[in-house]
């Protein structure tokens, strides 16, 4: 898929059809992911990939927006690493770069996903770290469930020319 | 640009030719940015272009890896704005992942660009908002200098497979 036409139209995605999502494909949104710039190239970042259903089924009955999580057959959790960090307090903003490449790599690829927040939500944080036991100098970040995708959105218009100023506030 | 190829491709762009960027591509690139997801569709972002010398210039005196802005022919300032947050604590998120749209889309199009930290330095945010006068419930977040490239690049490959885990930490 064209690029600016891949940013334009991605969407967040909440219900999946029942194949599996092939691991080359997981490895191809990872590298999206990793792909992203980070301050000093620091790359602070972590990412599990969950398959196992009892997981995926656990990850609802803690966080409320994850519902899709019983239906998805994968879901990645971008973590931070704030002992990677070269430049103190830029891992959040890496993070985020990095989950907006994998979500638009997954929407090139014909799958489908959602940005679910973590943090800093700390008991979203506190919960993940116990689930997937994840040592405790690494953050986890955000939510990708992937599948494929069972709706179709349109594009959301959300060019706004207020937001939009020119050499000075006003 | 297809759309994998782009992000993967992607390199921060230095050095600029002198042909200034034309004003239908700027806007693209800012529908690109306005298109990124945000917590509840916040949408929590301003952008200020600067195309004026005299501001561009201005810049490399209080920003000490700005030094670019004396060549780029333009640079987008990425703002945020918590008085539009839905949920707490989200905006700097949502507009790193607008910046990385926009990053991508620059190089889309064949312009070039690269990621000047600002927030959360906070000398940076203050001198942003006495130059451009911005308000103060606006937070200057990152600066994009934005040019045709007078660098080429080639892929970084940042794929890690040692970032990966599976279901479990460890």
């Amino acid at each position: 898929m064209e690029a600016l036409e891949t940013i334009y139209t991605r969407r967040s995605i909440r219900t999946f059809k029942p194949e599996p999502v092939p691991e080359a494909l997981i490895t191809q949104i990872l590298e999206a992911a990793m792909s992203a710039p980070s301050a000093g190239n620091e790359q602070p970042w972590h990412f599990v990939v969950i398959s196992d259903r009892a997981l995926l089924d656990a990850i609802p009955k803690f966080h409320p927006y994850s519902h899709m999580c019983h239906e998805a057959q994968a879901a990645i959790l971008v973590c931070g690493d704030e002992t990677l960090e070269k430049h103190k307090g830029y891992w959040v903003q890496d993070c985020a770069a990095a989950t907006e490449n994998l979500l638009l790599a997954a929407h090139a690829l014909g799958l489908g996903s959602v940005w679910v927040g973590v943090y800093p939500v700390t008991e979203r944080v506190d919960r993940f770290r116990e689930l997937l036991r994840i040592p405790g100098h690494v953050t986890p970040f955000a939510l990708l469930p992937v599948g494929y995708p069972a709706e179709t959105l349109p594009r959301a218009e959300r060019y706004n020319p207020q937001r939009v100023r020119h050499n000075r506030w006003g």
